[in-house]
């Protein structure tokens, strides 16, 4: 099926569900790392529109944008189907990955990012997201059913990165008793070899994060 | 196939393109006009979540995001497909048709919005956007080859919607010389019967405009 390379990062959500996806998949892959403060020749080359990590190489084309990645993974690959068969099942699970990245992650990040009076309000707005995504998986092992699929590793993200955003925004997000199906799932996926070998250290993400938020909030404070 | 409705508004450009997509099916549907200034119950009901058209309604169940719904159509109605069978090809649709809602969508309406010394970067920026897509359809007669598609449909806003922006903005941006193969791409897009039963009146949009661009710029006037 010719060669198959990611270039990610290990700071971006974006790249590991990719990772899960091939390792799901069963299909090897060589990775490599970019330095995204400091991009590389080889990035600009092959996602010279965005600039961005994750890209997919295969068979000397390159595809960008890790929900379009996972869809053309799994098009490519048929073993282990991660898209359920059936189309609106199909679209509940497209519609939560793209709700997922832009409110589920924006919100958080921005309740990371608060300080002062716009602290409390910004928590809401992330777990009223959040709660919509609790009401997805209530009752359910995976997103999709009984097996991991495409949703799963379009929401993957949440329990490290949430983890990592509650600890450097000094504030509480996914609360066990507001959010207890959120929980288990995520105890479930976050032992699943695929998932388990494809963590970034949590470490130099609390170190990541920490930084960038600092100079977010200089950049706001120099504003005002 | 059940009963199909679609909850949309004529002043919204992403309602336009489920009807495009189901006209090329020969899918009937019933239209229901939404006023999205004032919002309908049967909306709030139907996309609980974003509240906001258009929404799909088939067999008892709603589908929202525009993009999300023309793959739901695409998979339910498999006449005449929209999306390309390679997944390389499939891929490229996707990765451009999100490009078009996030970068040129975007910036066209942030150089419509622009004035005095941020006008020209904002025109500048919106026409580096536009020019991804020149290159795309350059050469060809739609942008999947020969028979119009999916990302015709996603990007078959740019030709009406940017003349209105272009005159409420007072500027140009799909300059002729520029851009002639979108210009060609326009012409033959704009001259189909699926595509021009569907278009709303460009006063009602020119007089939408003017009244959205008004009210976003006395918010920015009051914040300085």
């Amino acid at each position: 099926m010719g060669e198959v390379k990611v270039i990610g990062s290990t700071r971006s959500l974006f790249c590991t569900r990719i990772e899960w996806a091939l390792k799901l998949k069963g299909v090897e892959y060589e990775y490599i790392e970019e330095d995204i403060r400091n991009k590389s020749p080889t990035l600009l080359k092959h996602n010279p529109i965005h600039k961005k990590v994750p890209v997919l190489l295969h068979d000397g084309e390159s595809i960008a944008e890790s929900l379009v990645i996972l869809e053309y993974i799994d098009e490519v690959w048929t073993q282990n189907p991660l898209l359920p068969q059936d189309p609106y099942q199909r679209t509940i699970s497209r519609f939560w990955a793209k709700f997922s990245d832009e409110k589920v992650l924006l919100g958080s990040f921005d309740a990371c990012k608060a300080q002062g009076e716009e602290k409390q309000k910004a928590i809401d707005t992330a777990q009223e997201s959040l709660a919509f995504i609790e009401k997805e998986i209530e009752g359910k092992k995976y997103f999709g059913g009984e097996s991991i699929g495409y949703l799963d590793l379009a929401i993957g993200w949440i329990p490290l990165w949430i983890a990592v955003m509650e600890e450097v925004g000094e504030m509480k997000l996914l609360e066990a008793e507001k959010f207890p199906f959120l929980h288990k799932w995520s105890q479930i996926f976050m032992d699943l070899p695929p998932v388990k070998e494809c963590l970034p250290a949590r470490e130099a993400l609390l170190e990541y994060f920490h930084a960038s938020i600092n100079y977010l909030r200089s950049l706001e404070a120099n504003k005002q």
